[in-house]
């Protein structure tokens, strides 16, 4: 694969005038190109320009509004509705997490309701900016059928990813971000690409045999990670950021949407609490020693470390320059 | 296997007696007998009548306080705090669910922070009760290290579960109760007992290789289910049971026990949420069509629903006689 070398700035500024040039505003178009920028620093590159496409499509069909303008609202002192007005989720979410963490440092808990927001990013951009704000964040999303529930052969559940974090005041924070299927659907996607084979277990082709090829199982269907347990937490996400936040179920979503490929609109739970209030005990350092235990383990890894230590690295970023050339079209209205 | 047939009025009366024998005043002695019997009702037998010997042996150790009479307090309209006195975990829990519940529904979101509480039973009790007062339950409890994290061969992680519940008018409650385990230690030590075997990857022997032996893993270490990802779903039950309520992480609750065999003292968090205040809309009635599709999928099951049926049967239970035999024996102060 050829790749071209880009710095972080030249990264947003790609990410930016595509944006732009398919009709977002200032805010919507910052906040996307944020949130890929900060993705591809992470080296996350499923979730970095290889969306921008994505973005952009869905600007250009209408379904996403690219001058939406999310304002968070209190149901009770510690409940936040944001209608998400159809705009893509990171302008939302970048005006939501300031009053949800100060809902959750004054009464130790609070909850995040996102409606009408197109999603297309990782999830622990939230969970890590509560974290930072010394709170324990936790949130999911649902999108459209491409997981079977464990024992089934067809597509109900999204890939239902899950975020949480721990504030660790010195450090950085400790933050998962898995999807509830064994694979997220950009990794099996950036695997048909590249030509690498998947684990077995990952998904069945169409006709519902386990297969290793990821061509083979983006025309069949992902499966859950961990069998049953893993498809009751694929369950569990539907619920939460379906119709416990007044938003759709992946099925639901999958029949309202355009098809045209981009996110589709749906809802976001986001759970934030104060180990401050619930603790009242010295938390941070007794949780340092856990994490000094699984350290000194060989084999285990911290969830989240290797973003972080991706993103000590401020140098350029070798993006696929096919992906680049499509994106410089797109930054030209092409 | 003999088995001696009892109603669920016996169950009750059998652990009740050897509770009282061991020292536990009338309240603990009937919150402690009616889990474990409604844990037989269900046909749960890991946490039924299996589990007297263990209560008793902790009231008799002098670990665990008969005569516990813990009070929730607001710390913050939404977040519960119960100090347990070091009783058993049923009369904590049957005093805080409601307080819980009703700062849920006011609120829309509320926590209790349990700690110096014994808790040797299920999870599900928590999350059904939630779930029959309209609301969504979430609770976690860590124990004593048994499990390792994925890559590692050391125990650090107890069996950690967790639970979930959604509330179904009409209906028996959605709830899913699962060790991050690969298997919960009481079926693996049912395993062992009854001389079953276990499924690769369960957990490790003393040497740390995979076995399908159950008493060879008793003397090795478990594992998480779905590898990395229930790894990093343990490491969140650690942090939400142990500092983020105020106690001790699985290592830390070890370092404490007197080693008697019976259940340690240890935090739990609840999570209570309302769907009327979250959703704004009718979440009931949409929930039941995700219901719908998962029944009509061959080889799906909703959790749960084996114990729902299985209470149905108001009948006798097959007890094994070896157990009822040494409770009655407890009963009478041997």
């Amino acid at each position: 694969m050829t790749t071209t070398d880009l710095g972080l700035d030249e990264i947003h500024a790609l990410a930016h005038a595509a944006l732009s040039a398919a009709g977002a505003d200032e805010a919507n178009a910052d906040a996307v190109a944020t949130t890929v920028t900060n993705a591809e620093r992470d080296r996350a590159i499923s979730h970095g320009l290889f969306r921008i496409p994505g973005y952009v499509t869905t600007l250009k069909s209408g379904k996403v509004n690219g001058s939406a303008d999310p304002r968070p609202e209190n149901t009770t002192p510690v409940v936040l509705r944001c209608d998400g007005q159809n705009g893509h989720a990171p302008l939302a979410l970048a005006r939501c997490m300031g009053p949800l963490a100060e809902a959750a440092r004054q009464y130790g808990v609070a909850v995040l309701s996102l409606t009408r927001s197109h999603h297309f990013a990782a999830l622990w951009p939230e969970t890590e900016a509560l974290a930072c704000q010394g709170l324990v964040g936790l949130t999911c999303v649902s999108y459209m059928p491409m997981v079977a529930p464990a024992g089934g052969k067809t597509a109900l559940f999204g890939t239902n990813p899950f975020s949480f974090s721990w504030p660790r005041p010195g450090h950085n924070p400790f933050v998962f971000d898995m999807a509830t299927a064994a694979m997220a659907k950009g990794e099996v996607e950036i695997a048909a690409r590249d030509g690498h084979k998947v684990p077995l277990g990952t998904g069945l082709d169409a006709a519902g045999e386990l297969t290793t090829d990821p061509a083979e199982i983006a025309k069949g269907v992902l499966l859950p990670f961990g069998g049953h347990k893993g498809s009751a937490l694929a369950m569990m996400v539907e619920l939460l950021a379906g119709p416990l936040v007044g938003e759709t179920f992946s099925f639901q979503t999958q029949e309202r949407d355009n098809g045209d490929g981009g996110p589709a609109q749906g809802g976001q739970f986001v759970l934030a609490m104060s180990p401050d209030i619930l603790s009242g005990k010295d938390w941070a350092a007794q949780a340092e020693k856990f994490y000094e235990k699984l350290s000194a383990m060989d084999g285990v890894r911290l969830p989240g470390s290797r973003r972080h230590r991706n993103r000590g690295d401020a140098g350029k970023r070798a993006v696929n320059t096919v992906l680049v050339e499509k994106i410089q079209a797109l930054g030209k209205g092409s």
